[in-house]
């Protein structure tokens, strides 16, 4: 096992923001994240795994302004998908693509997609480790008032819209913890909740058996980082998921989510019966990343687990 | 069926040129190459159809001046690739790419080989018809003193180095051949055997079941253009593959291996026993192609088939 790290759950930008600032904050070798595998897709050939490539692209330095996807990166083989006439619904650059296919290769050669994220991690400076939260195949569904869509299907081709009807985590029940998650989970000095879609992002991870127990028996305290902010949430559709949920959409409603798991909570609002730490959680830029994953985890350290 | 058409069997290269010759001299839509697809691979998480590709590249006027691929193609993803730690040593560019996965993604949906090139084709302008020889799986393997090899393994990696000690093609008993190419060998006004490796090339095209029997019932006559010129092979490990099969490197050679398929010869030799053209096969430029094409239709419908 390695020293004591900071284990932090993690989906797609609001998570992979706060792990790049505990990587400022802490030292990026103390940091272990453990992130959804749910949004997982193959397409055009390769196996695209959203979430830990967020996660990997942003302790590399390497993600692009727009938020997602490589830095500076072109998009020559999807212009002329276009161009021969297929639907491109999802983007992807060139380098991303190569990424992914790269990764494709490593699994077909037998490699656990931890394995191979670890080594395409190390081909573009990623420090700090990055856990898919399993190695089976698990899937994220959608119903909204068109049927049942695939996550990334949902998100895109379906922009999100209409109310959340339904969400399944197909393959979760069969699906093993990753041993190396599990491990960080057991050995870690504090845990946070990262301020990503409690529904669709955080719940996949706690639906692999074992992940859940996991966290409840670790000696760390648990902290949770709301993605609420103003009463808002700063990207995706976690409103209509926490709708469905019949959860409340502030600080309160993630805290009801997560239940028993907590010690404490994060957000711009008071929880009443939580230990919270009630500071401005916007990561708009390094500095402001590196300060709220400071507050954080002082506030962790305070608590007991 | 078409208008009688001029029918051209192509490998690589050399048919390709003629093809493109054949289309400036005849018309395009006169046109209809049946193209070895023995060289086919799957990467990068796409299907690779080599001869075919190459064929309509030049049809379409999209060839590079390298030689292969589309012309002013870009390589990010294969350069990504190599910047993660893949060996790559098949080069593919960036649109090139996308080509190719546009390809398998129709395959996967259903659609034959020859439909999913046509509608590829439609899509960059290729005029005239290029008609892989199957729809089904024909793979060619080489075998030289290190061992068997897929046909763009040993060309590449191996590069097609030792001594050819075998040749096989896998899957061509099973194979059906194209009902395209049947019609177009049977309604032909004449058949050109192109300047391609004709045991490397022309040879899985004949192994189709189907194929050769079709060739000696047309009425058409069937012509081949020798790939030797002044003793010498112009591109590819000829040589070897001619030696394997005990053939002199020479038109006489390419003849006695074509056999009774043969009403005529092109070459820059005489061949005795055979009615030849002997006039220079060189096709380095737009206009020696069409020359070539030319002399070629000229001496074919002079002959009887």
């Amino acid at each position: 096992m390695t020293a004591a790290e900071i284990v932090v759950l993690s989906g797609g930008t609001g998570g992979a923001k706060l792990v790049r600032g505990m990587a400022d904050a802490a030292g990026p070798e103390l940091v272990a994240a453990i992130v959804n595998t749910g949004d997982d897709i193959e397409i055009y050939g390769a196996h695209v795994s959203p979430d830990p490539d967020l996660v990997s692209f942003w302790l590399a330095d390497q993600i692009d302004e727009r938020g997602w996807g490589l830095r500076g990166d072109t998009f020559a083989v999807m212009d002329a998908l276009r161009g021969l006439g297929e639907e491109v619904w999802f983007n992807l650059g060139d380098r991303d693509l190569a990424w992914c296919l790269r990764r494709s290769r490593m699994l077909a050669e037998g490699l656990s997609p931890t394995a191979a994220l670890e080594r395409l991690g190390a081909a573009i400076g990623v420090r700090g480790r990055v856990l898919p939260m399993s190695d089976d195949p698990v899937r994220t569904w959608v119903r909204n008032p068109t049927g049942w869509h695939p996550f990334q299907e949902f998100m895109i081709r379906e922009r999100a819209e209409g109310i959340v009807e339904g969400l399944e985590f197909r393959g979760a029940e069969q699906a093993a913890p990753s041993e190396q998650a599990l491990a960080a989970i057991a050995g870690a000095r504090v845990i946070i909740i990262g301020p990503s879609n409690p529904l669709a992002s955080i719940a996949p991870i706690l639906a692999v058996p074992g992940i859940h127990d996991a966290l409840l028996a670790a000696d760390a305290p648990v902290v949770a980082v709301s993605p609420i902010v103003g009463g808002e949430t700063l990207k995706g559709p976690t409103a209509s998921f926490m709708a469905f949920a019949a959860l409340d959409l502030n600080a309160d409603g993630v805290a009801d989510f997560y239940g028993e798991l907590l010690d404490g909570m994060v957000a711009d609002e008071n929880v009443g019966r939580l230990a919270t730490l009630q500071t401005d959680t916007r990561m708009h830029d390094a500095s402001s990343r590196a300060a709220v994953a400071e507050q954080t985890l002082g506030f962790a350290e305070g608590l007991t687990g």
